[in-house]
């Protein structure tokens, strides 16, 4: 087994921390891979502190995992040694099932996440892309366009097809009015992601100050939540609302901004439910609903999408020792977009 | 003007007392009812108790009227003297609108409700079918077909179309599996209706002393939701589920009962709104929605398919004079499975 470096939650109160593991040993299906970047999510933040209840220390977060291939397996036919690749939210699915339900693999029983998980076997932990190699299933390996950086490109395993996935899924494109909620790491994808589908999209953030990057990213209008009259003004506008928003906000005056037959997906997930009123979708047959990252097979398509729009992330590079100070600044909003951790700085 | 009788609410807090109106002046587009019997939706005494907070009185509720044509307008078309015909829970639609959404109406402003509502004047109230005529406009009038009876029909005008509109729009029929929550006066229709159109049907109830009826009207299972095996056992269940339950439920446990892409769709009001988990719809990106009635024309296809199937409701005929009682057994869902007032006892 080869020795990995990396930095880990040890318990939910305590910062992250330098921490030496091993890495399993390779199968002949596995691809063994050198990380070179990997981005921090507001998730990473969730499950070290384990807010979601399920946490496991040991912990390695890290699943916008962006790397060059060091070895492979010798059944491994889709890469070889130098590919740029990545690795997202799994690296198995529908384990206990007879097949691989390749388009909805995300929701199905038997997922193993990248973190805070364990393999197949139910007993060798998972640990994420803070760390400098990682071995992972081919089927599981994403491939990098040529011209999609590693670094900017490596937030688009998670918060990328986070966007990407409910936008295709409802249809958004020419003539369809779209709005993202919450202009952050996922927010300033939708927006990419969005306009280069065609749809017209306008940004609900809190406040005006990230407008003119808003405008810059591809929205046609953009508006202050904070500001009362928003609510009025866009009644009944859209048909679809993708809200990234973790924490508690009044799904109900977002539904009134919704079309009939509007849908509002939820892609961030606060730590309490929201209350809910049953005439915010009965009148005009609204939708609550939520999304969930993407299929490999999604994925990749996303990854080729990105390479033909031309669309990264608009990220802030750290250095792994500055991890801690990064979740503090997640947590206030102040980034902008996407933190996005130099491996090499482990070293 | 005619002179009415009928039953009417004066405030929120006293019971229904006998009341006397003017009905309008009919229009050339007018149709000119006389009221033989109205079913009692458990919206009437929402509303008759100003619960939805939307109250006027005097009120004369009911809308899940059926009657007899006693006189049209001259250039009514559609009707003549003698047919049987339905109102059910609007008398006009898009009201400041160029163009009747006839496909979405319901959804619309400018909806003109049967009772407690004014009409397309801003000034003119509206009293619903408790009472032994009506005056409606041509196209808000629904034909009866000929095998379905004025009785046991009258509950269709509402409880049937709340049910038949969602069952359609979510595809309910052969292969697809739908739970109807709730065996009432919506949720017995559903049953049938859902049965009718070829779908797999289960009945979740409070308890299972509704079991032999539901299984008699069509449903394949029967689960009493105050079991929490049943929710154990049929997680991941079903495509659909409709939720005709008028209060505080815990709508996460449900919505775990759905497949991957399913949708609860609410009929039911709660009084108050109900907290809801993002996880609840994330995982396995499932919708809550809901659904309100029906448009006039789809109303008429329900009637036509009612009387293709032979379906209507199962009624309790009472008194008028004994309808304050019956609000109270609803409360109590003592009642199999539709109150429908005999409009001859107000004579």
């Amino acid at each position: 087994m080869a020795i990995a470096k990396g930095y880990a939650a040890t318990d939910a109160s305590k910062p992250l921390t330098p921490f030496t593991f091993e890495r399993r040993e390779p199968n002949a299906d596995d691809v063994v891979i050198s990380v070179k970047y990997c981005g921090l999510c507001h998730s990473d933040i969730h499950q070290a502190r384990n807010e979601w209840g399920n946490s496991k220390y040991p912990m390695v977060p890290g699943h916008e995992v962006a790397g060059v291939v060091t070895a492979v397996g010798e059944s491994v036919t889709r890469f070889k040694v130098g590919d740029h690749v990545g690795v997202g939210c799994f690296v198995n699915s529908c384990v206990g099932h007879a097949t691989r339900n390749v388009d909805l693999e995300q929701y199905m029983p038997g997922l193993v996440q990248t973190y805070n998980d364990f393999e197949a076997d139910g007993t060798t932990p998972t640990y994420g892309g803070y760390s400098d190699s990682i071995v992972v299933k081919e089927g599981y390996v994403l491939s990098f366009p040529e011209n999609v950086p590693l670094d900017s490109g490596a937030p688009l395993l998670c918060a990328g097809i986070t966007l990407y996935s409910p936008l295709r899924h409802w249809n958004a494109g020419p003539g369809k009015k779209v709005a993202i909620v919450g202009m952050g790491g996922l927010g300033h994808m939708g927006v990419k992601l969005g306009a280069a589908m065609g749809a017209d999209i306008t940004v609900l953030s809190q406040s005006l100050s990230k407008k003119e990057d808003g405008l810059k990213l591809g929205a046609k209008e953009y508006y202050a939540t904070s500001d009362a009259e928003t609510f009025k003004k866009l009644a009944g506008t859209f048909d679809l609302i993708i809200c990234t928003v973790g924490t508690v906000i009044d799904w109900n005056a977002y539904l009134n901004l919704l079309k009939i037959d509007g849908a509002m997906v939820l892609v961030g997930v606060p730590e309490h439910p929201v209350p809910v009123h049953a005439f915010s979708v009965i009148g005009g047959r609204k939708s609550l609903t939520g999304s969930g990252i993407g299929s490999i097979k999604e994925t990749q398509e996303m990854l080729d999408f990105c390479g033909e729009h031309n669309i990264v992330a608009e990220i802030e590079m750290i250095d792994i020792k500055d991890i801690n100070e990064a979740y503090e600044r997640v947590l206030k909003s102040d980034v902008r977009y996407r933190f996005v951790i130099d491996i090499a700085t482990l070293a």
